[in-house]
């Protein structure tokens, strides 16, 4: 089949190559024009036969916006728009609304993989009427990985965005088991081989999986980390999963307890932990290290 | 070569089981005669040449304490001690320096693998010198699984067992990463198919693993494991783990998180919540339930 | 002066009778005719001479935003409004810049006090201009408590409610603290007098405060607070906190568990805790206990 | 009465000039000639009338111990030994069972007050039996602050410091929500007058507290705390607190966060994070920052 791919960057760029791959043509934008098939959206539009399929493929919020904007006014009754980007589910509502009035239809797809995606694959949960679900199966099929799994239809509009999210609140709370588990065997002297630890559990063990082998990765290229700091940047999902959870009063203690490090990490000095110190010296005389 | 196994109970009986499916030779003793190749550890003893492996499998703290003593008594210099229970790893540096007052050296060794290990091997993290360690090297062959991981020389005594330790600490946080994600997938409306979106993170997900495996499987038993209730009882390896963390002052927030989930699992109500109750009913007159 | 108080249920009622009691006119308005002193929005404005001075105590939301939006047909340039009811303080940057187009000004003001308000006066944060909170002055002298303390121009608009909705979040936490460590002594054999414990802090310690005190109010009404659920409701408040921090970057691991704690309370069963006690009886053939 | 007091360090002297100050005569011994009254224990002892009762006022841990071990071979049956240091609880009934042996009295006390106790009297938490703590009762009146409150029997052997520990962890739990809210409100542009904030809140608020007057001298000290470094050290009390919490199974969710954030602000880069970026990387190729 033929579909409309716009924003051809590293993630896009890949995902076009696999679904080429599987035989369908894809006529790609992108605001770079070393990049880009089309010059522009409305000459993407015109290449591709009623019904048409696009996937958006852009940062989320702005980006995303107005190109679901542009394509409300370029596409016809019957088309579909894919976003495929990072948005926040609660954008999905607006957009398959603003949409709809044209007639068009919406799918929202999370989209996970990264750098792994093109060989292996994309893992995608999508949200949306069947309809319009169906009108994308075959781009769904191209991109997943091969074998029983790895795709699955979440529910309706924006059930797609909401399970990657989850996908990575979870990956926020596993990668700190992780991490805090390795902490503490390294801070322990009778414990001497860390990184075989780790690689140990790689077989036989209830805690195997693939960020695992990832760590293990990761220590054999450094094994105390010594190379990097401390600092770890979140992407947004991570926030938006704590805020979903407020809002449906549902306790999320681990997953939050790692986004908060992560925000830790980033401070150079803890105000926080300032005014702890302050308490500390007003009540009891407690030394406090100065500046 | 031939092991003493003491301890023939679930974990032990299928650990006998494979080792002789390697080739070795286990005399094997249990409190309980139906299951016992020996009437008593000192037959044990004398039907093993020198220098002897004794392998301990029985439960941590009385037990196997009770054990060692009476093995520091029937033990000849240059026989071996394997701890394989669940001991604290603050146990086995006590377990050590008894033994050796005699010459009888001693390896700590966590073992993972529960109702799987007997088909699919037990992972193995033992503590101890070199010399000791290689006496007991073809067991622990024979009860790794294949391939290149699944066992290793953690570190000195205890570190098997703290290993161990941490490795369940690792996995109390990863089991409430996937919890967290699952009732928040399953507490909004949009989402309809949470057990097919956990089905498709099989593949291509970061977040695939053996865990996430067993959870796809309880859930193709009950969809909505309404059948369960939200109780969880904790092994001690949690507990220990953060006492450990204190003790080194690491910061364990998600690991601690998920055993405190556990302990209010299981409070019928929750005393703090009455305390808080209280508090607003003071200053508020908000509205409280009564009994 | 005179002022106009829209909103006159528990709260609002009580704060008409201390501002009265400071020798100032107020004119009150509420949806039910019982309460109110005038029949309508449009008779209260006409009833004050200008510049009016307008405050707003309905609850936040859909009715805070109608009223908003009446006063804006309804009063003059010079004229401002006070919004003292429980805004999110996003809602107030909103509400100021629709009553900027008419010349209106507008000051945000959370109020603290409860039931003890008439009594022993507000703590009120309030935001905006120097000018417009000039306006307010008399009345917010009115109301505060008596002596140095308990009134605050927290910032710009919004700072108010923020400063309040900050309040609330600290709030949680003391309150959490106090019922952690009463948990803590009611479930220690050794330890027999816990109410005279609490009691005795009451002086001389560092944790003694007024939350302390209810505390000890509430243990002498029941002792062990037998007659009360362990359930506690929470007002929006604590979670605008802990999204002020997300969005923000700011860990707030303290507060952020007392919210969820009271999240877990409310709940019957723990969904989450389900899946744990599933992926246990998976693994490890875990007895799990079934309803 | 008569009083044998054992420490006379910054806590043990101001004691010391409090019970004297009411009247009671105190022999004192400190291992500095220069602060003590006599040259011995032994001579403490013999300078007092039987039954004695004697006040151990040093370290936790060996100090302790070695005093009470010196004080069972010189004291004498009826006599009474009170350990008014920051012993751990679980070492009480250690010692009240070794001085049981010689028919020596034991009370354990928990003392709070710090730099403000001789002014303000120490709040005191003791544990023992009825006919022990008759024996001390003078001195505890002499010590404890004036009025109501500030003493207490909290129970057998062990109650006082167990009482006076989960002081420790309340005032952890309290101190770290004032910081979390200070910090936030410092995080945003609009609150202006973060300091003045936090002085309004001494009246009128539910928030009010001796901690938060604190806070506020420390803001009149350092508006924005710029020349503290956000490190906390912690005592042993908040550990023992969270550690006494997981052998009863109580969750502690807020003190232990703001144990961890303690632990936390003493590194001077975090190892787990160090281990998030390194995951981050492998799976994402994401940046991270490198030394």
């Amino acid at each position: 089949m033929q579909l409309g791919l716009i924003g051809l960057g590293k993630m896009g760029g890949n995902m076009r190559e696999r679904i080429r791959r599987a035989g369908h043509t894809v006529v790609g934008y992108d605001r770079d024009p070393a990049l880009s098939d089309v010059a522009s959206l409305k000459e993407l539009v015109g290449s591709l036969a009623a019904p048409r399929v696009v996937w958006v493929m852009v940062p989320a919020g702005g980006p995303t916006q107005s190109t679901v904007d542009e394509l409300a006014e370029l596409l016809e009754p019957g088309d579909v728009v894919v976003d495929g980007g990072n948005s926040r589910w609660t954008d999905d509502e607006k957009h398959a609304a603003e949409l709809a009035t044209k007639g068009i239809g919406f799918v929202d797809c999370g989209v996970s993989g990264g750098v792994w995606g093109l060989q292996n694959g994309y893992a995608l949960m999508y949200g949306g009427s069947d309809a319009d679900i169906a009108k994308v199966q075959p781009i769904f099929e191209a991109l997943k990985p091969e074998g029983d799994f790895g795709s699955v239809h979440a529910g309706k509009v924006g059930a797609g965005h909401f399970a990657k999210m989850v996908h990575n609140g979870i990956e926020y709370a596993m990668m700190q088991a992780y991490a805090e588990g390795w902490e503490l065997l390294e801070a322990v002297d009778s414990v001497e081989n860390v990184r075989e630890i780790f690689r140990s559990w790689k077989e036989g063990t209830v805690i195997r999986s693939w960020l695992l082998d990832l760590a293990v990765d990761a220590l054999d290229k450094d094994e105390h980390l010594g190379r990097l700091k401390g600092f770890a940047a979140d992407s947004g999902e991570g926030r938006w999963t704590v805020e979903a959870a407020i809002d449906n009063a549902v306790p999320l203690p681990a997953i939050t307890a790692s986004l908060f490090a992560r925000f830790a990490s980033r401070q150079d000095d803890s105000p926080q932990m300032k005014m702890i110190a302050a308490l500390r010296n007003e009540f009891g005389g407690h030394a406090v290290e100065s500046k």
